[in-house]
């Protein structure tokens, strides 16, 4: 039996791995483009920035290595050029010349090309995409020779880690996104968080503009915005998106749908003996059944093990799962991180779906260095079905989504968050933790006690209703909505009448900071029988989602009703 | 509609909250016993050891504060002497007097007691506990007073806690702890750890020995211990478990078990009209099906929120989740964590189970501060459901072991573990996270890729079968079993007839570092026909489970075969 692998980084190399570990006797060859194997990509920016010092430890395994430990016939610098299904080989082009090599199984695990956006001057020299080994260090090599000005399309997960990378080596950058905010798969109010810190770090952020054109210089070249701005950058690197990197195995006869590589659950491409892994593969999304490609490490490396149990145990090999597309960056002190389906996405897929907003501290609130998370939760209304979630903050964000991808992964409702018993001392946790609270928040709107109010409604809320802040006074002076009535939660039970005057048949809408307060203020005014509805997340989201508007449209003036 | 709540800290204060949430003309009057409702009782030991400054940052909230928020009608120093359930009366003792009071709903939320060794001496003015904050207040003061030396009886969650503060605090600490290890639910192999931290913070442990009386002094106690041993302490703190505090409830006829409140799946006792939640409850375990109290936040928190559903909604609240117990300590830079059933526990109830060591780390091993998450899963080998899951490290515990617990939560095989789609970028985790490689080993194992041998055989091992350890030359050098066999996992291939004439008709039972290696050696004897097993966690987890014996058993001398 021989296996001719495709790729030799993330899923090409587990399938590899895994083939060896189910069957000593097997000939398993890599074929490599590059110059390396199991690299690590997912490092890169980290070496850009400097964390991590030695390129060296960018290379997890050596051909040599693998060759030690698991009998693997590594081969860098092999570029397959044409493919046989039929006659079962593969053309191969190396630095040695052109070869056949047959196989009784092929794996394709070519990945993905990073996409350059058709404009002129992208093809300059200072020009960069930061996808190889070879890219990080020719960055690295340019920062140590005096680069001062950097300048990165597309503020997606790496162009977000170049710019982190790059500032935190004293470059001048500014980073430039065609979608409304950097990080566009996140929800616009936490996105506000990330474009804030990415302020913080000295990053110039261009969010909602193209660029429209890189002028060649000789000291510098210029990128050149849809808006007018010129950016002078003695380095530019791309990080728009990638797509599947498939020429060769479409041209071979291998369906493809967009240009990945179609493949059942077992991997098969339908093209008998031969299966795909990776970014080049479409994969289904378990929330939304859309079918899109996933450019993730973790879902390669998964992929590409149940391709090797499919091709040496047939019939035993488990399906590969649907990638929930889990994902998570750092930037500067904060981190960000969702899975599970945006509103976006389901809004395009017409799933229905509530949202909730929490900002729960990541540990007990008298323990030193508490902060918090905040916390977006989306789930479907009516069977309570978790179908996505996202969060932002300084510390423990990483936990809040890997429990939140654990119980999508169980098709939990949002009910099933309450019951979670998650492990709880003062460092670590809450009694009641941000996910247990995402849960009860959940089961009141479910079954009827809580009504929400959306800060994406703002404007029309202001024009048909009442706005109640129920916060403390301080916290009212520190800005409030125009036209909103002051009364802090602690007050309502005996200012009722207050209420309804001002509101004269007009709606109520409550907010307080996070949506706690207001969540009490709801109930007494529901019991009251008054038309009331909770602000989801609060002030805090409210500020979010107003952005860079926020100073020009709340009041800061002391209250002159009801404070 | 009177709700009288007993108790007011947790599960108490929970369900007096949900219930005016739930109905805000109902009286909630909550009965305290003590001077303070809704205190940190978690964080008390970060006030001993001074991470908390601020002794009002334990009142999470007073009387004052709940009567402003949530009309509830709160009485500290308001003890409960008796309970008339069929005139529907609790009989009230404060400072004010004796007086009845009727109510419509009766919440017994009464906590539990700290026991109490007993031994001479331990009504000694220098003995204590850590349940109230007047004792972390009074603790506090004698170590601002010159206490220099301090003994803990107990090395359970806040007998450590207790320690790791007093030592912050500069004192020595002698914590002694009837079991043989400290945190005596954790599994021995991890427990190593949690000890090894204890010394290095300077903490001086005597476990698997008992406290047999405290001889009281002029300038300062003696703390006896059946091995001879005598301990002066200027200071003692107790904390040997607790008991539930119920006799005026089991008094009044509502049953008990084990002095545990008994309640079903809604909290009520079977009496009429009275619910019970909390530490002084019994609830079942979700593993084992056995009935026990579970002291913990948590689970209180959410059986008081339930209690007040099927108060105030009969018919329609959701079940009380039945408590996987997760709980988790620090121990200085150390995390320890568990969840579901350990091994004595499910060795008592009779439920089968096999286990799985890891030591991945936390995040890429290649970026700055890695450092290994020492993980123990228990699950089911005919069907695979995990039961249980321990961890202990410097950083990434909490995480895993909240993914383990919403895992178990989901009934979860260890097989679903390789496919959670968890959050992975180098600062994070792995694209194989330590819980992905779990699922992996554990599918190995289920379907028979990988047969495990253990180091607490490691006796019976080494009189039967060929150790055969494959790690490089270097880690054979730094220690290794006495007549192991070394051969580098890497030389295997070529060399198997020097480990059939070694072995010469015994089994081999292989070992490496941690399992990685040592499972693709077991890959390769196997398919030689050698009947084969690999060390669950290597050497990592032998030296653990040899603990203080391990230099005295392992060799360090260069080899003189196969090296």
């Amino acid at each position: 039996m021989r296996i001719v692998i495709v790729g030799g980084v993330a899923g090409g190399m587990s399938c590899a791995a895994r083939a060896r570990r189910l069957d000593e006797d097997a000939e398993i060859i890599v074929l490599e483009r590059g110059a390396h194997v199991s690299f690590a990509n997912c490092g890169l920016p980290y070496f850009v920035g400097g964390e991590i010092e030695d390129p060296d430890a960018l290379l997890v395994q050596t051909p040599a290595s693998l060759r030690a430990s698991l009998a693997l016939d590594v081969r860098p610098g092999h570029e397959v050029v044409g493919v046989d299904p039929d006659g079962k080989t593969v053309t191969v082009r190396s630095d040695g010349g052109v070869e056949q090599l047959s196989y009784d199984a092929l794996v394709l695990s070519p990945g993905a090309a990073a996409s350059l956006p058709p404009i002129p001057g992208i093809r300059s020299p200072r020009v960069r995409t930061l996808r190889t080994v070879e890219d990080a260090v020719a960055l690295r090599r340019q920062v140590g020779s005096g680069a001062r000005r950097a300048v990165i399309l597309g503020a997606g997960f790496i162009g977000v880690e170049a710019a982190e990378a790059l500032a935190a080596q004293g470059l001048e950058v500014s980073l430039v996104e065609l979608a409304a905010h950097p990080l566009p798969p996140l929800e616009r109010e936490l996105a506000w968080e990330v474009s804030q810190e990415l302020r913080r770090l000295g990053v110039d952020v261009h969010a909602g503009v193209a660029a429209t054109a890189v002028e060649p210089g000789s000291a510098a070249d210029t990128v050149v915005l849809a808006d007018g701005t010129r950016l002078s950058a003695d380095l530019v690197v791309v990080s728009v998106g990638v797509r599947p990197d498939t020429a060769v195995f479409e041209n071979a006869g291998i369906p493809c749908d967009g240009g990945a590589l179609i493949v059942d659950e077992h991997g098969r491409t339908g093209v008998a003996g031969i299966w795909a892994v990776g970014d080049a593969t479409a994969s289904i999304d378990p929330i939304t059944g859309s079918r899109r490609p996933v450019a993730l490490a973790g879902p390669a490396n998964r992929a590409g093990r149940l391709v090797a149990d499919d091709i040496l145990r047939p019939g035993l090999a488990r399906p590969i799962p649907r990638p929930a597309g889990t994902a998570i960056v750092r930037v500067g002190a904060r981190t960000a991180a969702l899975t599970g389906a945006n509103r976006a996405t389901l809004a395009a897929a017409g799933v229905a779906h509530r949202t909730l907003h929490l900002h729960g501290n990541q540990h007990a609130g008298y323990f030193p260095g508490a902060s918090p998370v905040h916390l977006v939760v989306h789930f479907d209304p009516g069977s309570g079905r978790l179908l996505g979630a996202q969060a932002v903050g300084r510390d423990g964000v990483d936990k809040r989504i890997d429990v939140l991808a654990t119980a999508i992964a169980a098709g939990f409702s949002v009910e099933d968050l309450i019951d979670l018993d998650l492990a709880y001392s003062p460092p670590y946790g809450q009694a009641k933790d941000v996910v247990n609270l995402a849960g009860m928040v959940g089961e009141n709107v479910r079954n009827g006690t809580l009504s929400l109010w959306y800060a994406d409604d703002v404007d029309e809320v202001r024009a048909s209703a009442l706005v109640l802040d129920v916060r403390r006074a301080e916290e009212w002076r520190s800005g409030h909505l125009p036209g909103a009535l002051h009364i802090p939660h602690t007050e309502l039970r005996g200012r009722l009448n207050e209420v309804r005057e001002h509101a004269g048949g007009r709606p109520v809408r409550v907010l307080c900071a996070s949506g706690v307060r207001s969540a009490i203020a709801h109930r007494v005014l529901a019991h009251a029988g008054i038309d009331s509805a909770s602000l989801s997340g609060g002030m805090q989201t409210l500020r979010a989602v107003l952005g860079d508007d926020t100073d020009r449209i709340l009041e800061k003036e002391p209250a002159l009703v009801g404070g």
